[in-house]
């Protein structure tokens, strides 16, 4: 059966998946969805027009929910990104009254076409928002995933990668909890050139807290200079997705349900055609169990007062 | 030895551009370079965070000339979208003054660098600059190409193949001239499903005039719905990169000088590393040579004007 | 849903086609089905000792004809290539015996999977094994193809752009009728540098029978080299299986049913998910109709004869 | 510049290998050499044929040792599997006194090209040829690299991946010493599930010794039912070469010249432009250590054995 990917929310992220899903033929047909019709007719348009030079043929459909009824993934991209760049702290909580409203409405209808797919949520605040959509749209927690912090787990292979002389591909580890203040590199879990980070770091004149730093100055950097991130998030989407999409069984950082933590959080899980296939264990030092549970705590709150809202 | 292609112009055309070259793997190394450092330094780190979850590994150089030195294609996606969007019209030679300045500016820091590749020009008004460029980087001519009427090619075969039920790749043929308002399909050259179009139209009921009018009428949906165009026409420049690259030898309609019309204009021509390989001569009606002719005038116009004003 | 490929018969050219979407990622699932046990294990296992290598992730299934059941296309690339080397005029029909045979007992089971996508028919003689298919599986003619003068027509482009120096993708045209010494080029159809044949190849001081010439001994060299092809074929199979998944409505010349010749034979048609979407007429010249008829007969008469030896 | 890669030997795995290459738009130019050279003009004009049906342009290249000079990569895969067949065991060793022989004549073509990329050796046995190419070729010991152990590491990660219902890539870790029967897993390099092996594999219920053996059977099945080996190691080899044309700085066990034991083995690496760009020290087990000793006295007395031959 052909590949069939929906995209809700085409704003510079949703747009970025879709351009590079077309690119590289990822899907043979693509759902774009937003609520800026002219909008979304207008970058569907000009994906059309982009056909005729390149390698693979992407059929593509315009903000139709019951296309999405057979989608073998669906994305959320909704945002609004200026809510988050008026808030100078750049908290993506400052995204949530609006993001949560979105789910409201749109979760209903992605339920309505019958969609029995995977759920990937790029929305911020990434995992309240994955717990809305769950919630909301009634599917199995396995089939909703939030990208969480596998953008933040790149961000750190970055950093590595970038002190080490490294392919960021050969720097293995993650960062975990909350995409978003409360998030942290479980420097534990972190390789590199046969090693633990602990051991290598040192060797190479390389404190932690500096990768820490590069990590994050890579992020204002982004920020700074284009007041918005999508190639980094993009490629963490679409590479979950081809993952779903091909039944891979790989091993990836993403927002998932932890039944210990009561919540969504980021931690690595096992990745397939229904979503999460598997849970992992990690054997966290005391400090990182410490940061996650509080990472947990906060993710949880806020899930709790958005429900709250939502009934009174 | 590793493909090199550096991007001048890191709007949205060449963000697009260089987002399809880091996703598809198409260069090894890629040099972007931006007036607004803030900016090109954004987008060249949030590539750098999608190395981690990409399948090819491509090395980012920002905002240095002197590494195109030794680099394959160089594309100028140098543009002022919004003096376009002004000017009620969108007439592409609103931006001139701009871009032209731009190109005196530019030009010289490419033939500073030794540059020796191809020269791929996307910046508007396309014919006229892609002769600016040539002028002042004194490179060969048959280095220094417009993308031209590439992407009105593929607007038209969009919409033919739309009309038939089509793959636009199997749609053959060319609009030329001017990448600008003088331009128009050669409907003695357009063949689908085994016929020349205008064979096959009337037997599916439409009329050339009605395939005209969808393919205008794609591009006021993409002008009316995002004030731009991105994904059509990176398509285009890098499918031709992609074939002086690999030396193709492949036949595309691109802006290259005719020495019979003297001057720059969109003709089909073959692709291969050293640019132009050959000249192709079409048979086209007297009604399309007489359109052509006005279209290369009122380029050669334009050039002249513009070369006047500069040695004012 | 994911892409499922199956293919039958993993010789020379079963096991090129697998690797080829293997390499690329073609398929989620791929099912390699071969009577030689001990062979396809092998060749199973040394895909997947790739896949650490690769990527893209491919699930591989062995003899197992009900995974066909969703399959979205199968490749019969079953044969005896000895008996053809065997016979030194190299006659495709020297394998008819054994080939039909197979296809009477791979049929049922293809049928009996419940397998309702695409046959792509490779094995030889190809016109009449493809029908024999057709009324064995009781598919609609739409959905069993033959691969036919796919591949003679890339073997046509590959002469004629060598010798015009052309990228073969920049040359089109036909190869008609049986794929076997009955087939041959529409040179009323074939057209490179904006032309047609007749008028550009004189321009360049060769002659259509040279062309022919050339893409024999092509043939020849590679049936003297290896006595077998298998990269050519496998290329022409995989295209077409990706238009066909892709539903993306190209035109290619296959070996499909033609009404008014009451057989199976090459011509063009355009493909897509239902395999022969639509027919296309060309306008033959009165020699390329009568060598089209002569083919087409000829393929009758082998059928009829082949019917007949069954129901002995 | 254009990415240029030799073959040099186009028996199973050399033909996998272009193959490869071709489908995916690897490189630019090819260039095939054998002494066979009605096979090797088979397979080029096979793949010629291929390109009408593909989305990359490859030029091919057939018997000529002068192309070498600028290529970027060149592989050694000659051999004489027949060799090895006929020797029950299937010690690579049997093939040892043909392919020094093919060494020391081909050696000084590759270098008389001025050929200065890295050299890729697949030759077995591997570690001993390696070491000879890169004696004979006088090249850089860095740019003279043996696939080794890349191979054994992805069959190691197809059982650990198989067992654990993985994706292969998401098992990590390394096979060590001889490409060849002194070659192990150093299983405390290996990690899946967040886990090191043997922490994760009790857990499972799945001893060391049984993935150890389920690797070895997978050898089996495919010698047994092929002979050859062509699809895994073309996949390694590939990976490897593009890992070197793309600069990725990667991590990759391969053979690479070991100070400390004066002897080419394998053993990760950092992959670059320049083959190996820096050597990594990982921390074995006493029994790892001992073991790795073993095969490198083994290789280095080989290696010393073919010397001495040559001289004598």
């Amino acid at each position: 059966m052909a590949r069939k990917i929906g995209v809700i929310g085409i704003g510079n992220v949703g747009s970025a998946i879709a351009h590079h899903i077309i690119v590289q033929g990822i899907a043979d047909e693509l759902v774009l969805i937003d609520q800026d019709t002219a909008k979304v007719e207008a970058d569907a348009m000009d994906f059309t027009d982009a056909l005729a030079n390149l390698e693979n043929h992407t059929k593509i459909i315009v903000n139709d929910f019951s296309a999405l009824a057979d989608a073998d993934v669906v994305f959320s991209s909704i945002g609004n990104i200026q809510l988050a760049n008026d808030n100078q702290t750049n908290d993506r909580f400052a995204e949530l009254p609006y993001n949560s409203a979105a789910v409201r409405e749109v979760a209903p209808k992605i339920k309505a076409s019958g969609f029995n797919g995977v759920l990937i949520v790029i929305t911020n605040p990434c995992d309240v928002i994955t717990a809305l959509y769950q919630k909301y749209t009634d599917l199995p927690k396995n089939q909703v995933i939030g990208t969480g912090t596998l953008l933040d787990s790149a961000r750190m292979k970055r950093a590595v990668a970038g002190e080490l002389k490294l392919d960021p591909r050969s720097v293995s580890g993650y960062n975990l909890g909350e995409h978003g203040n409360s998030q942290f590199t479980a420097w534990s879990t972190v390789r590199a050139l046969g090693h633990s980070i602990s051991e290598i770091a040192p060797q190479k004149d390389i404190s932690l807290s500096t990768l820490d730093q590069v990590a994050r100055d890579g992020g204002f950097v982004v920020l700074k200079g284009k007041h918005c991130t999508n190639y980094g998030i993009s490629a963490a989407a679409v590479h979950l997705a081809k993952d779903i999409i091909g039944d891979a069984h790989s091993e990836l950082p993403v927002s998932n349900y932890r039944a210990e933590y009561a919540t969504y959080l980021s931690y690595p899980a096992i990745i397939g055609k229904n979503g999460i296939e598997e849970k992992i264990q990690l054997d966290l030092t005391e400090d990182e169990k410490e940061k996650l549970q509080l990472s947990a705590d906060f993710i949880k709150q806020k899930f709790a007062e958005t429900i709250a809202q939502d009934q009174s």
